[in-house]
């Protein structure tokens, strides 16, 4: 069904607030009662903007994929070299983080409370950007600049290190000088011959 | 108050079966009855060994860290070099948080439902192993093995590549291996002149 413009941003104001109670008090805990109040509209109206309480909970995840996602997209029409890709995907990852606290709280929190095709689709949209990062460090092995390790770890690591910002990245840290910290070890971390070219 | 081998032994059986309890369910929305049930308690039998289900989330959260801070104190009895010294840290590490898969999602989820006096003394206790993690890096730079790189933010890099482990590692990888692979990016990415001497 096409919603008017109105409807969308009334939605995604919502899915907003909600991503915050959520990160306060947890999915399961929080009843449709305390949505309801914080976004200060009947249980009527709050379903016509959601649909259910998962759906919700699907909407914030949505909120933080489709960002990750055309990040990934503007690192790979960028161009450049792995190196140079891997720096700038790093960099939007935190940024991304730094800016959607809340969502990213939930959404590494309570994506096992997805079920059915949602979670299906979560988990779809996540390998993607696995694989997206995982296809930039092959990129760097077949070009001579990475060394050739387990490709799967190696991205899990990159993963890790920039996710778990999500824990203690505050207003006060630069996610661009976190970034470009954790790209220099990361990158000379994997490169041929410990180069240390990684624009520091 | 002393109790009996009997009782610490039945209480960490019962911080055991919570910790997975909560980790499926979340804390917040599981409630005494249901830890009754994964117990096979009832309800005044329950408090009798955990208090309050606030005291079984310390709880929950002492039996991962006092595993941490031991590999802690292990690892700096060993002596070794900084790089030695990282490597077996990481080691020990995935391998508590292989082993202990719901205390670590409990805990690295529910922490800001600790409050008061047990919220304090968890920061507290993540703070020294935090500080551990920043004295060998720092150990490293005087050594003259590691790069002179802002501590804080080398040693939550090297955090989260190892604790965001959780969400992936599975039985059927070895975390011996992946410690393996992770040291030897990390240590490679902070060494003076990219040295690959990790042990690889």
């Amino acid at each position: 069904m096409a919603r008017s413009p109105h409807w969308q941003e009334r939605r995604q104001a919502i899915v907003d607030a909600s991503a915050h109670v959520f990160a306060r008090g947890g999915y399961h805990a929080t009843g449709i009662a305390e949505l309801c109040v914080a976004n200060e509209l009947g249980k009527g109206a709050l379903y016509h903007y959601i649909g259910s309480k998962e759906e919700l909970l699907a909407a914030i995840h949505d909120r933080v994929m489709d960002e990750v996602s055309s990040s990934a997209e503007r690192v790979a029409a960028t161009g450049g070299s792995p190196r140079d890709q891997l720096m700038m995907l790093g960099d939007e990852l935190l940024d991304i983080i730094a800016r959607y606290p809340d969502h990213v709280w939930v959404f590494l929190h309570e994506f096992p409370a997805l079920t059915g095709e949602r979670a299906e689709q979560f988990r779809e949209r996540r390998r993607a950007f696995e694989a997206n990062v995982e296809a930039i460090l092959q990129n760097g092995v077949e070009s001579g600049e990475f060394r050739d390790l387990e490709p799967r770890l190696t991205a899990m690591a990159w993963l890790g290190m920039h996710n778990y910002t999500y824990l203690w990245l505050k207003p006060n840290h630069s996610p661009r000088d976190v970034a470009k910290q954790f790209a220099d070890i990361f990158i000379q971390g994997i490169s041929v011959g410990g180069s240390t070219r990684s624009g520091r």
